[in-house]
């Protein structure tokens, strides 16, 4: 057993040269923990917690019923800015709605029908277990086949395999933009282009990388996109997700949800359902109106930051933790489940161990909040908005120490609860 | 034109003896003006104003991830005393989820499935709009038929109608216990019995009742139902819906939207979809949290009023309207467009007239607030949690004036905002 590693000083510099620094001090975060599950639940804004005060007290308890025209517009209005800021998307093409697996579903039954005669659905066999499962129940519906592609636990889908796995008969691609276990992170344009040259739309789940990583939905071609607010948009616990669709499908994409908040006229009520133009066509039922004022406060902070100066804090965050982990862990067993190219990594790092489980509850004992991922997994995930270049270095020593000395040995078996 | 009615002292004589009458300091009101849209959007509870700070501040901002795990059992909890308190039914039956509209969906899908071989939908003509589009597309989906059965707009369901509109092809009567329009209250027991005859399942649509009249689904044999808490739950803008699966049939029902929520070992996230046991399998994706709680709020506010209580008030109130609306109103060509008698009439009133449109918006300028619906009606919802019957004495008196005075006729054309 060695004495503590120098370098804590390194730590502090990198802090104080941190053009985000200040961002810090927009969160609720207790001093006396390291949240490193922002990739999971993000903290709460300061600005969130006053707003939804507001649209509590003033816009419903004052304002009741006739809040709704302003309501009303919300899901396009956020989107547009989502997708200004975030998504590299022109207005009206995304809106926040329901959950990541609704929107799922809606998306996906809407691209099947869209490509008719084709009925395989391709995805990557440790894609996150939602889309997997939406996926098969729509297989199981329409007497289609889903097709998982083998995937590297650490390096995500492999763009080989994935053009050999598609042909005549796919009609739809759905991966996730950085993968949950492992941080992956895909090249959206030419996976895009992979299964395009296939005649296949493409489906992407962008929970892990929206707020984390630049997203260039226009740019890259995209077809369809899903994606959640609590983790890196920090819009709180079951927030609106949100959807996109390309301008040039909407006309030819019918979601199954046939909601009035879908119908063109809404308030005639008319006896037929005839489809909003545009995005509003991809909605359905009443929207959530506090989740969705906490997604437009989570993405005007991101954007007040600037995604490429996240992306940069970000990449140096998770290089610094990769490179304190092969330093001090890698004698202990640990090793990096996670791409070491910046380029082909997003927001978390994961590590590997036999004793993941109990390892996360030490760590979570020792206020480092991470995540456990079955079967061996650490996940990591220190979000660029608030997390420091100390915070990090703390966090590696504390789990540097819980490895030396063994003490996770008494921890009781892992129940992952901070997970989702 | 007659002088100010006689009548106010009376309505005060029946304040003072209201068991509730306490209950009304319980919400935020405004005292400038009569809230008469409950059954649009509730007014927000104190209680709840200070769980979702709690919420948001406490677990939220200092919980963090670690709340989900007390999170995580929101939907069923929730769902079960909501069960226990207004919906008669047993533990284990009823989840809060996702929005009344895609509720509606996987429901009726999965009906549609445990019927193989029958390929008819009924509803009725006048069923709120959501419901009939989500079945539309629902029957253009699958092939199947949907047969509406033309209904009185101020009656509601005719049952010897529906009787003759179901055959062995039906598989599923899809109905409104309390009518959106017309506030008419339909006969659960005796209309699930008919749906059976046929061999048709039969889900109720709770929107406008669940809060408002009491609710026997178990009693009633009730296979499936869905409703709104933003109503008469008064769960904020937005707030989740809830679905009702009974028990016997949970086996056998198969939801199609395969997500995460509803897997039975949800964090091993294995290979494939095997749905929870019970309710479970009808959640979808990450539930909304705060909505949750404020549900649970909205819940225990009643149980604690009692429905029967609520349920005896909420007649009297919708009966003195009535009588008032005959008294004043008859001569400025109102007419009631709602049952008269109480057991067939649920929490809300509808008035008839030709001008609804802008003496509805008169209405609201004089700070009555009620909605508009097409093409001719006024909806005043009296709920009785916090509606006075001097309330709805000045609300009729400041009707009666708008309507002798004839100065809505200086209003501009409606435009229906408070209709959610």
């Amino acid at each position: 057993v060695t004495g503590p590693p120098a370098g804590r000083p390194r730590a502090g510099q990198l802090d104080a040269a941190d053009p985000l620094a200040a961002f810090r001090d927009r969160f609720v975060l207790d001093e006396s923990q390291i949240y490193l599950d922002g990739n999971s639940l993000g903290p709460l804004p300061r600005a969130t917690q006053a707003r939804i005060a507001e649209v509590v007290g003033h816009e419903w308890g004052s304002g009741l019923a006739g809040s709704w025209s302003h309501w009303i517009g919300l899901p396009g209005q956020v989107g547009d800015l989502l997708g200004e800021h975030l998504l590299g998307a022109a207005p009206g093409q995304v809106a926040v709605c329901d959950s990541t697996t609704v929107n799922l579903y809606k998306l996906a039954c809407a691209a099947l029908e869209a490509r008719p005669g084709r009925s395989v659905i391709v995805t990557d066999d440790d894609n996150f277990p939602t889309d997997r499962y939406v996926l098969q129940g729509i297989a199981a519906q329409h007497g289609c086949q889903l097709r998982m592609i083998a995937t590297d636990l650490n390096q995500g889908v492999d763009e080989d395999a994935l053009r050999r796995s598609l042909d005549g008969h796919t009609a739809l691609v759905c991966l996730s933009h950085v993968a949950y276990r492992s941080g992956a992170l895909a090249d959206m344009a030419a996976i895009t282009q992979i299964a395009h040259d296939a005649g296949a739309l493409v489906l992407w789940d962008l929970c892990h990388s929206v707020g984390a990583v630049p997203v260039h939905l226009d740019a890259s071609g995209a077809d369809l996109a899903v994606g959640c607010t609590y983790k890196y948009l920090n819009a709180g616990p079951g927030a609106p997700a949100f959807l996109y669709v390309r301008a040039g499908l909407q006309q030819r994409l019918r979601q199954p949800v046939w909601g009035w908040f879908g119908q063109r006229d809404q308030f005639a009520m008319g006896a037929g359902y005839d489809p909003a133009p545009g995005i509003g066509a991809f909605l359905t039922g009443t929207p959530q109106v506090i989740g969705t004022v906490a997604v437009q406060q989570g993405v005007e902070l991101l954007a007040e930051a600037g995604i490429g100066k996240l992306r940069a804090k970000s990449a140096a965050l998770t290089s610094y933790l990769i490179d304190l982990a092969d330093d001090w862990l890698a004698p202990s067993g640990i090793t990096v489940a996670s791409p070491r190219d910046d380029h082909r990594r997003g927001g978390h790092v994961t590590l590997a161990h036999p004793d993941a489980g109990p390892i996360s509850q030490a760590l979570i004992g020792q206020n480092v909040i991470c995540d456990y991922r079955t079967p061996d997994r650490i996940r990591l995930g220190p979000a660029p908005a608030y997390t420091r270049f100390t915070d990090v270095w703390d966090a590696l020593d504390t789990l540097r120490q819980i490895l030396i000395s063994r003490s996770y040995l008494n921890q009781p078996a892992a129940h992952s609860a901070a997970t989702y």
